[in-house]
């Protein structure tokens, strides 16, 4: 199988260099052939090419299985008025691929729980698996500016149509099936038009194609407040672009470290990116010092949902765990005590 | 001063004549004249005039200095194929009377802080004012559905132009220069073109008309984990209509009670409109125990932002602090202990 690495920004190259010794493992271990080609994208891309996401990395990533994500961006690259952004590239790369899943699972390490902002017994138990869909919503609307008496005024646009509502809510809710058989959908249909449609096709996708999972409409608003105050009721949750961005984020607080928590982003068919939720950390790149497990958790979950592995992504997972376990800690969940680098973290997995 | 009082639905009617008590306790203690009558407004209004907000009650609160509501809403009116709900009556107040500015404080009562989701030394020191844009953006942009080869759709529409922009920041820039000197602007900017008018416009105001007080922005995702992580970081914070949804209520949630919170909507000129957070808890609705601490809080925001009778607001809060450190407790803030009644905390506020 191909397994393109876009190593990206700060960072990025160090935690996948990780992941990619975890993905050789895995291949010795259980006789896979893994071709790992790695594509510029981001910051590094504009700086060569002029361009986040070059189009000799596209036709790579779309000749692949899987593709690998470290992170992007970085102050270098955030001037407004630039020509182009590294998050251009990301947003591009989502849209030509057609990856309009996110999902972004939120379960605490017992282990860290200690780490949160949130009171161990609101959060323990949680176990939240966020479907944000990521190729539609206000992100791909319409968008513009005119003249206006005022000044100027500024536009984008909310929009979804029936399928592109429908097949997300479908791949949550069979999610929803095969975990806890309940699931969340989250708009805002008492104020939006768009909600309202969202909230009628996702009713009529679960009342006609899952009668049997336990289904629930929450409001934005509502949700945002649901998440701190009784995390542990939801199982499967799915949401729009912009929403799902922000939910998810609020999410990402309550496990109590971000370098723990992978994403995968999915299409109909053809290849799912996978990537940590953590940014490119610009202030610690180069130092051997990031946390490579968000990146290592990604990659199980690419075995599992891009090449079908499961036995390979459990492996990976439980090694995860032990090393956690057995108390090993890189410096942004170490606390106070000793913290190992990135490499050393790397090695307890492997 | 005329003072119009909309009790509204569920226990709106309760907290409100709570908070009543209060106005006629000041005026009689201040010897000043309230005038208050009382119309209906939600789906009260809806039962008996097929209109949420009928136009005798309108009139009633352009011709006042100030406006008090309850709550409205309730499972009663949810059905979303109804021909109106309170909601719009809502959403039509605040465009009739031109309330752009809402204003809510987040600022926790250290006797309560236990009853925080958030660990005590995150919460601490938290002292946060809102300023929610509240008569634009995707709230009152252009909306609608048309047909689609995939079935239907919706689009609803976000935009905001200079002067909207100008004169939110504008009120919360002037707040944080009487506070603690920070403003941070919260948009979107690194994906809709609407937030980049909204970082551009803000920036502009700031650097000509405050050059004087601390700016940041920062994304609205990013703000969604700060507020949990790190919300002691924050003074003064503005934002569009939905963002200020979504993170005012994610905010209300730090207290650890819904109870105690509420918030102002400010225009221009004309009357304001002041609320308790909280919603119409049909649940409890007649029983005599809801809280009327946020009720009776706003009121003392009605006091000092709409009658500019500082000295009485403060008169109102510190009643509330005392009462709040003597141990009373409603029900929803008893945590196991001897609740009192909703009349009962009133008379001790008295
Ligand atoms: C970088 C940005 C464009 C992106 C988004 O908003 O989708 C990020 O926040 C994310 O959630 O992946
Ligand atoms: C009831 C609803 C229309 C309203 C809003 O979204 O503005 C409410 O959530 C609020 O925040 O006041």
């Amino acid at each position: 199988a191909r397994i393109t690495l876009l190593p990206g920004d700060g960072i990025g190259p160090e935690i996948v260099a990780e992941a990619k010794r975890v993905l050789d493992t895995i291949a010795e271990k259980y006789s896979h052939q893994f071709e790992t080609p790695s594509c510029p994208m981001g910051g590094n891309a504009i700086d060569e090419f002029g361009d986040p996401l070059p189009p000799q990395t596209l036709e790579t990533c779309k000749a692949s299985q899987a593709i690998l994500l470290g992170a992007v961006g970085g102050p270098k690259w955030d001037d407004p008025s630039a020509k182009t952004r590294p998050e251009a590239g990301l947003l591009q790369i989502r849209k030509e691929l057609g990856l309009f899943a996110n999902l972004r699972p939120i379960k605490p390490y017992s282990e860290l729980l200690d780490a949160s902002p949130l009171k161990r017994e609101i959060i323990e138990g949680t176990d939240i698996l966020f479907f944000r869909e990521l190729t539609g919503g206000i992100y791909f609307g319409e968008s513009g500016r005119m003249e206006h008496p005022d000044g100027e005024k500024a536009f984008s646009v909310m929009t979804y149509t029936t399928s592109e509502i429908a097949r997300i809510v479908r791949l949550a809710a069979e999610s929803a099936r095969n975990r806890g058989g309940k699931l969340t959908s989250v708009d805002k249909a008492n104020v939006l038009e768009v909600s309202r449609l969202w909230r009628q096709v996702a009713a009529d996708v679960v009342k006609n194609e899952f009668p049997d999972i336990e289904y629930e409409v929450v409001l934005v608003d509502a949700m945002a407040m649901h998440l701190i105050s009784r995390p542990s009721d939801f199982d499967v949750v799915v949401t729009g672009n912009m929403f799902g961005d922000i939910l998810t984020d609020e999410g990402s607080m309550l496990p109590g470290s971000l370098g723990l928590l992978p994403s995968a982003s999915l299409g109909e068919s053809g290849p799912g990116l996978y990537e940590p939720i953590h940014g490119s950390a610009p202030d610690i790149a180069g130092q051997g010092i990031a946390n490579p497990l968000a990146t290592i958790l990604a990659t199980a979950m690419l075995l599992r949902h891009s090449l079908q592995l499961e036995t390979e992504a459990k492996a990976v997972e439980s090694a995860v765990d032990r090393v956690l376990a057995a108390g090993h800690r890189t410096a942004d969940i170490a606390a106070g005590g000793n913290p190992i680098s990135t490499s050393e973290m790397g090695s307890f997995v492997l």
